[in-house]
């Protein structure tokens, strides 16, 4: 017997066996599993009411709150694919994406009303809803979210009749190096993705988990299906801010959460920090962006919880590895830090490989750098209407990701960067992380970002761009010497400047692409530029 | 991208994730994760030279160790289907199954050399290996199962080539109420089977897994594969015994085993319980029969660790409940215990119903009783050559199991008989699972089996078979009041009769239809005996 693989099963499950436990707690209210199931169920039958079919989009553009989980189901539910689209885009990045994926309906809070407008005459929507409305004052339609869903009847689709291999959710990529591509995931890559998250991430019905990262981002999906599936609790946070996280936790007793670097800078540094009981906590992961081994201590000190880094990538469900030590890999004492900061090693129902420009093998050796390959369950079908780039990035069974990486002896990836962030100096291949992740040891650094820069005799060299702590003091000179005293010559950055703030994504990654602009755009062409990354 | 679910994938990943970690301790032997892909690699290489071909069946008469453990991996990547037998069954039947499966090939140990001389004559095998011959010493063949796998190269199966929904493994049903019939399962029956077993059992790479119960038994094949997966550690016992038992928890650090009642009824009761260390011991799971809260609450504080029952079945895979509390459902005091002894709640993954003659679902009420049936990834494909018998099992979309059970309004099953097994008195429905619960509570009592026996007034009354604990004394008047103090009086046993021992199945189910033969024979018919259990 073949049940279908797909999402819709998770939170049927949780609604059949755990319908009283709390579900979701967002802003002050709260909502048990029958109550979560019921309103997506509502949602689909509100969407079919409308003139949803199978295999439309419908695009949500919001901040983490109830709803956007609810249509997590709802949407599926309806046979449609979910569109969670990153609120900090821009009209033009917007409208370039809804003109490509051409959802069938808009759902958006009222605080996105002014680019909503910006947009809505170019692209092909049919029915915008405007989801905070209370109801029966909507605006834009005769209803809002809880005015639909509370006339409609619950929809339910035929679980037989679910094609595993259709599309449940599509995300777009965050287009650094070209036009944004819509990720297709199947149910059946999301489906096993959670089950394989549940494993990796030893989720147990006691989990609560902090949605701090957005649920459109690769960071952080993958949870609206895992702790459903274990029927633990989600709390959401609407606009993260370290208070806010440290209030949540507390309340309600958090055991785990995501973040990416930048959060976990601002957390460690908070002066809050103090004031919170954050005892609950069970375990950080660190993803999104490299770590380094004086973060991972000090969220671990600050925290009193374990913390690691993982790796992922929107086409790949997201989650590839998770690095904590695994049986017959243990590690002491400070190693500890410099290993839970690494890539990991690849998660259950995971494949990964480094391999050269022929897509051989590298050696095993923790030093010789190549490109990441990955098969698995959670690899995407391939980019929305682009069959050329799919088979670019799949070609010869492997979903290549654009991410240089070293494996050592043990199967622990350390990703040294983008193939596009690479810095090739005298025909050196240098990180840009390596150097960021030295420089984040120094006490007066409060973050940091390396970039090449032109140079006439070794073609770019490296260069960071610092945030200093507040009332610390460093120079230039200093901080050279700091990464002499502890890393090649050749690797050190040539010239340091002081920043008060460095430009980032919706999700908190350092925009390095920004920040390159200024000195490569007199005519200058990097050369790595041509080297096209995937994302 | 589709990765086809095959139980391949999970040596193949514990070899390229925990190759030095120690996988099985078999006798005095162990082997690492490397070595245990590597056999098994050797293992199919050996099976492809000496004539195995892709869909063959290879069929193993052993007791539980590391070669049998080996096959269930190395059977697969030969692209063979996997045929495990009970070591416990008479000449006749193995040839009736042997004759329905025509395996190719048979490995067994040296110890079945007289029942193999016994139907060799009669079943189609082309090829006998002996698996526990030393190299260069063998009988029936030019190679023992060591000379081999020496002698042959590791093959591995393409995986991508492998059809998720060809069949991997096959298992023979009891056949208590007919000939046994062969049950596939495929490559993704076993694959989902034991991701979601993996969720069910919370298996971490810290398990140790005592392997109890043997591996061509429902009940014990399971854990082949998630504990492969988490990179736990098998542990092999060949002949149970409760001295045996203690001395490899203690020299192990056994974490958890399951067991059928009358091993946990054997050991609760051993003189030898107080003199060896098991506090590794973490988790007791109860199954192949039903349980009573007497004896969860004796294992858990002579074991000090959690002990629960679980229902399953060989057609699906096989694990279908676990009696835990689950989030919403918590229990205290001694209704733990009662809770625990159920059968439980529906696996992730699964879909459980109890339904009326007519396919209705009936209350949950935790009283109205009706037959289980299930939809789930483990859920078989079919018996073997049975077209009408699986589409018997199989109508509506769901597997009928043939067990009676009430649900209650928590989703928690208890199975209260198979149909065949019910008494049917004077028109009362009676369980004889619950008058065995019920006299197994006096202090008396060490086992007791209930079956119904011919009444010229009520049809049928039920009649209890008992085992008295060594120096204790009770006479059937007691035991009958006992009854009538604590249940219905329709529902007391109308005769006791003592015995010395019970008929057992090789997996120490009671055997009750053995039992009834002596009080039906006379050309009574049971009118029972009609209604076609499934197994």
């Amino acid at each position: 017997m073949n049940v279908p693989l797909t999402p819709i099963r998770f939170l049927r499950y949780a609604e059949e066996q755990f319908p009283k436990k709390e579900a979701i707690v967002c802003r002050n209210e709260r909502y048990t599993y029958a109550q979560f199931a019921e309103r997506a169920g509502r949602l689909a039958g509100a969407l079919r009411k409308i003139g949803v079919e199978s295999g439309d989009r419908v695009a949500f553009l919001s901040v983490n709150c109830h709803r956007l989980l609810e249509a997590y189901y709802g949407v599926l539910e309806a046979g449609a694919v979910l569109l969670p689209l990153n609120v900090r885009l821009a009209a033009a990045e917007l409208t370039y994406i809804l003109r490509d994926a051409s959802p069938k309906v808009l759902l958006f809070e009222k605080v996105f009303l002014p680019i909503v407008d910006a947009f809505r005459a170019q692209v092909p929507i049919e029915k915008f809803v405007l989801m905070d409305e209370q109801p029966g004052s909507s605006w834009l339609l005769p209803n809002s979210y809880e005015d639909l869903i509370a006339a409609a009847s619950p929809h339910r689709a035929d679980l037989m009749q679910v094609d595993e291999n259709s599309i449940a959710e599509m995300f777009y990529t965050s287009g650094t190096s070209a036009n944004p591509k819509g990720v297709m995931l199947s149910h059946r890559n999301i489906y096993l993705h959670g089950l394989n998250g549940c494993l990796t991430f030893d989720a147990t019905r006691e989990h609560v988990h902090l949605h701090t990262i957005p649920l459109f981002h690769a960071n952080g999906w993958g949870s609206a299906h895992s702790i459903t599936m274990v029927g633990g609790k989600h709390v959401m946070i609407q606009k993260w801010d370290c208070g806010e996280m440290f209030r949540l936790i507390e309340r309600e007793r958090v055991t785990g959460c995501a973040l990416v670097p930048t959060m976990a800078i601002a957390l460690v540094n908070s002066p809050e920090i103090g004031k919170h009981d954050l005892s609950s906590l069970q375990r950080i992961n660190i993803g999104g962006a490299a770590s380094s081994p004086t973060l991972v201590r000090e969220v671990e000190e600050k925290f009193g919880c374990i913390c690691y880094a993982g790796y992922g990538l929107t086409e790949t469900s997201p989650v590839l590895t998770i690095a904590i030590s695994k049986p017959g890999c243990e590690w002491e004492g400070d190693d500890r830090y410099r290993k839970q900061a690494m890539t990991g090693y690849a998660m259950p129902g995971t494949e990964l490989r480094v391999v050269d420009a022929n897509d051989n093998d590298v050696p095993h050796d923790g030093r010789t750098i190549g490109e990441v390959v990955a098969r698995g369950d959670g690899v995407m079908m391939g980019y929305w209407n682009q069959p050329e780039a799919t088979a670019q990035a799949m070609r010869n069974g492997w979903l290549h990701t654009g991410d240089l990486a070293s494996m050592d002896e043990n199967g622990y990836l350390l990703i040294v960067d983008r193939k596009k962030d690479i810095i090739i100096s005298g025909g050196e291949n240098i990180s840009s992380l390596e150097i960021e992740k030295t420089l984040a040891a120094h006490p007066a650094v409060y973050e940091v970002a390396v970039i090449p820069v032109p140079d006439e005799k070794w073609g770019e060299t490296p260069k960071a761009l610092v945030i200093r702590k507040p009332e610390t003091e460093v120079t230039e000179r200093e901080l050279i010497d700091f990464c002499a005293s502890r890393i090649a010559h050749y690797k050190c950055p040539r010239s340091v400047e002081f920043l008060s703030s460095l430009p980032k994504t919706g999700t908190g990654k350092i925009l390095k692409r920004e920040l390159r602009e200024k000195y490569w755009k007199q005519g200058t062409i990097r050369p790595e530029m041509a080297v096209e990354g995937k994302k």
